[in-house]
Parts: C-alpha cells; sequence; structure tokens
C-alpha cells in the first residue's frame, strides 16, 4: 500500500500546485476575491482545479477500494497515469479549454477503470458468498 | 463491507453521470469551457453536479466511518438512500430549482445521521476506555 | 483512532455548517439558485463553502493516511488546528475578503505538513524494504 499512499501523495500536491495557480491568476488578471468569474485566463485556471476536485472525489476513492480488493499494484500504475493526465490537461486547458479532451479521458478512464474492477470484486464475492 | 463498496461505486457512477450531463447541457445551450454561467438551463445542471460534489465530501467519508465503527448494513442502507435521493435531487433541479428540498433532504440526512453515529460510537469507546 | 474519527466528523459539521449559511445567505442577499453569483456578500459565503471543500479533499485523505503511517496522536492535533484555522477564515473572509491568509494558512500547513510526514514515511519504508 506504500506505492498507493504515495501516488495519493502526489495527485494532492499536483492539486495544490494547481490552486497556487489560480491564486497567482488572481493577482495576474486582477480578479480579486470572492470573485470567480471577470477574466477568460483566470477562469481557465480556476476551471482547472475546480475539474481536478470533481475528478479526485471519484479518483481516491476509487484508488483505494481497487487497491484494496484488486491489486495495489496496479491501483498505482493507474494512479500514475492519473497524475500525468491532470498534468497534460491543465497544460493543454490553460492554452487552449477545446483541446482538454486527452488530458481529461486520461484522468477519466482510470478512474473508471478502477470503479469497474471494484464492481466485479464486490459482485463477484458476494455472489461466491451467496452461493 | 462488499456492501459499502457497491454503495460507493455506484454513488460515484451516479457523480459521474450528472458531469456527463453538464457536458451535454453545455454543447445544448452555448456554454462553452471555461465559462459556467450564462444560460440558466446550464447553471440547474452544473449546480446538481457541484451540490453532489458537496454532498459526497461529506457522505463518503460519513459512510466508511460508519460502516466501520457502527454497522455495515446499516451503512449500506443509508447510502441507498442517498444514491435514491440524489437521483431525485436531479430531476427536480432541472425541472424547478425551487422543488429541489425533498431530494436535498434524503441526500443530507443519512449523512447527518451517520456522523451522528459516528460520534456517538466514538465519545461512548473513549469514556469506557477513560473509565 | 477514536481522535482521529472524532476531527473528522467535526471538521465535515463544520463544513455542513458553512453550507447553512450559504443556504441562508441565498434567501438574505436575494441570490435564488441556480445562481451563484450577483452578490458580494453571498459571493463571500459561498467562496468560504467552496475553498473548505477543495481543503477538505486534501486534509481528509492526508489525515487518515498520516494517522495509519505516521502518528493519530499528531494526526488529532493537525486536524484541531484545521478545524479552528477554518473558523477563522470563514469568520474573515465573510468580513473582508483580503483578512483571509491567517485562517487560509492555519488550514493549508496541517495538510501539507501532513502530506511531507506520509512521503517521508513511504519513501523510507520503500528504502528499507529495497536494502
Amino acid at each position: 500500500m506504500h506505492y498507493v499512499a504515495l501516488v495519493t501523495v502526489l495527485a494532492l500536491a499536483e492539486f495544490i500546485w494547481f490552486g497556487i495557480l489560480v491564486s497567482k491568476a488572481r493577482t495576474r488578471y486582477g480578479v480579486p476575491a470572492p470573485a470567480s468569474t471577470g477574466n477568460e485566463m483566470f477562469e481557465r485556471a480556476f476551471r482547472v482545479q475546480m475539474n481536478t476536485l470533481e475528478q479526485l472525489a471519484v479518483f481516491l476513492p476509487a484508488l483505494w477500494i481497487f487497491a484494496h480488493y484488486v491489486s495495489p499494484y496496479w491501483a498505482a500504475g493507474l494512479g500514475a497515469v492519473f497524475i500525468i493526465g491532470r498534468a497534460i490537461y491543465a497544460r493543454s486547458y490553460v492554452r487552449d479549454p477545446s483541446s482538454r479532451s486527452l488530458g481529461f479521458a486520461l484522468t477519466a478512464l482510470p478512474s473508471i477503470f478502477m470503479l469497474v474492477g471494484i464492481l466485479w470484486a464486490a459482485v463477484r464475492t458476494l455472489l461466491s458468498t451467496a452461493g
């Protein structure tokens, strides 16, 4: 589980980094709190952070349950894809929001893959216990 | 704990579904990223997703800690109420935001009930250890 | 781990409280759902809730992994700082958003401290296993 803990720390560090970029964008593009709209470039940085928050809400529970039920090594590997995918997502979103699909897919797919894996493992176990 | 894992997967799948609805609403109502305002119908779909994210942040930790300290079966049952409540919430919010109270209550109450249960179990254990 | 469970419940209760304040601000300042902009005072309450959600996404995983790998007592103590820091943050943000730095630091630093602690513990264990 050490690799899963490492992946979690790195994914959260990446999220903190996106938060720092939002904070810098506030100053650079003149969007003081509590506003979160008004400048296109600020909104890009802000949406990167918010979308990452949405994705983490699925990714982290999926990661730990999958590591427990299926495989911690596959979990860590899929987690590494997630972290790299998020970096690509952030980079492409800030340049041009319409080019965010690849990075988005590289973070959504590992989570969906792990959810399906958990579903398969849980249903199989429940059936074998019932049988 | 298999039922709790199943409930988690289903709640996350529901959240992913709400995200897909936001993505569809972006295209349908002409709200390209990074904007998240400008069309009432898009904003309804967007707020369903965001409110679900806020609720999941309370629900998932409450679910797992309650399952561990109190009862995994009650946790799974309350989790099922949450998932159905969110579906009602999403449906009524998109139709008319002022009608969202029932669905909201059906997701907030299971979480609050579980938090109170954890509090009760934790305080009781700490007191009995001290005694 | 009982103290860690207690800290989690209190942090989530605080977050629910911020949600109730947003709900009250909707009525008080006339910002009906699905809008989340249009009144400065509403936006302050709303940003307090959203920023707390962002912080919880880092804090809760960090809290539990740190409690497991490093120390549940330190985790609970740092968690208490987080909860108090968030209360200061909310109070100062609603009064004047530009005064939010102290409360922000008191919640960000415990999380970052715990992430560094996990990183240190995980790397050390991986190296000792490899050696």
